[in-house]
């Protein structure tokens, strides 16, 4: 019942991010799932996470509120979808917790993670519905937003 | 990691149909997982269900084609959020297969199923975005649909 489904991103609705970095995929899990830990990496400076709630299981919350450098607060709620520890973490902002349908959600998505050698294969993938939000997400600044938070995880994880 | 979430329906956005049935539960769950059962009891007659396909863990399908007296044929696909055999089933119209998100979706579906004696205690329940939807889906005859195709699925696994 556990099998978890193939992710097979369409180029023309999803953004993916793939690298391979240097930090244990432990110590990645740890960081995407650790609230005190999100708060240190997951927005890309000087824009910060001021709180963060996480309850790590199917339907659980999760939350961050992203503060702007001019100190505007914006928060994002969804939940999680699957968690296998240490290799896959699927979320949506389509659904609240507790799986209700949410006024509005633009995303699902999924971080998958290998073990390479004494690092990680980290591929992060973000679900859309349609061209236009892909491409709204992609002028947002996906790619540069999200390596650049990868960068600040493995610069934390390297700090345990 | 796999602890099950507290279903707690809110009365001013869900609706909810408990009954005790006197059939086991194992085959209740046969009945919503099986797509040839489901096509024989899912939707009140004179309506039916033409076509059903299932992809039974988190982000497979539940696809079905509902057929109305007038042969008029409306599609439904959505996905599967938690599997738990023979306790719970929780599906959503808000994602498609993979836990992409959908064009537009209207509900979460939970079954959960306890053991009574040799019967089964039945609770079906839909969580919404609001209470506009909530009343939308009460006044499409959620009570007696949801009623009536549960006195089918008894009566189909009372065939078995």
């Amino acid at each position: 019942m556990n099998r978890a489904f193939a992710i097979e991103p369409d180029p023309n609705l999803d953004l993916v991010l793939e690298r391979v970095v240097d930090v244990p995929r432990e110590l990645v899990w740890a960081a995407w799932t650790t609230p005190e830990h999100v708060c240190q990496w997951f927005c890309p400076r000087p824009w910060s996470v001021t709180d963060c709630e996480i309850d790590l299981r199917p339907g659980g919350i999760f939350r961050t509120t992203m503060r702007s450098p001019e100190g505007e607060e914006f928060p994002n709620v969804g939940c999680y979808l699957e968690v296998i520890p240490g290799e896959r973490l699927v979320w949506t902002d389509m659904l609240l917790p507790g799986f209700r349908p949410a006024e509005q959600g633009f995303m699902t998505g999924i971080i998958a993670l290998e073990s390479v050698g004494e690092g990680t294969k980290y591929t992060a993938t973000a679900l859309h519905r349609d061209v236009e939000t892909r491409k709204q997400h992609e002028d947002m600044g996906f790619h540069a937003g999200w390596n650049t938070a990868l960068d600040q995880l493995i610069e934390l994880v390297k700090s345990f």
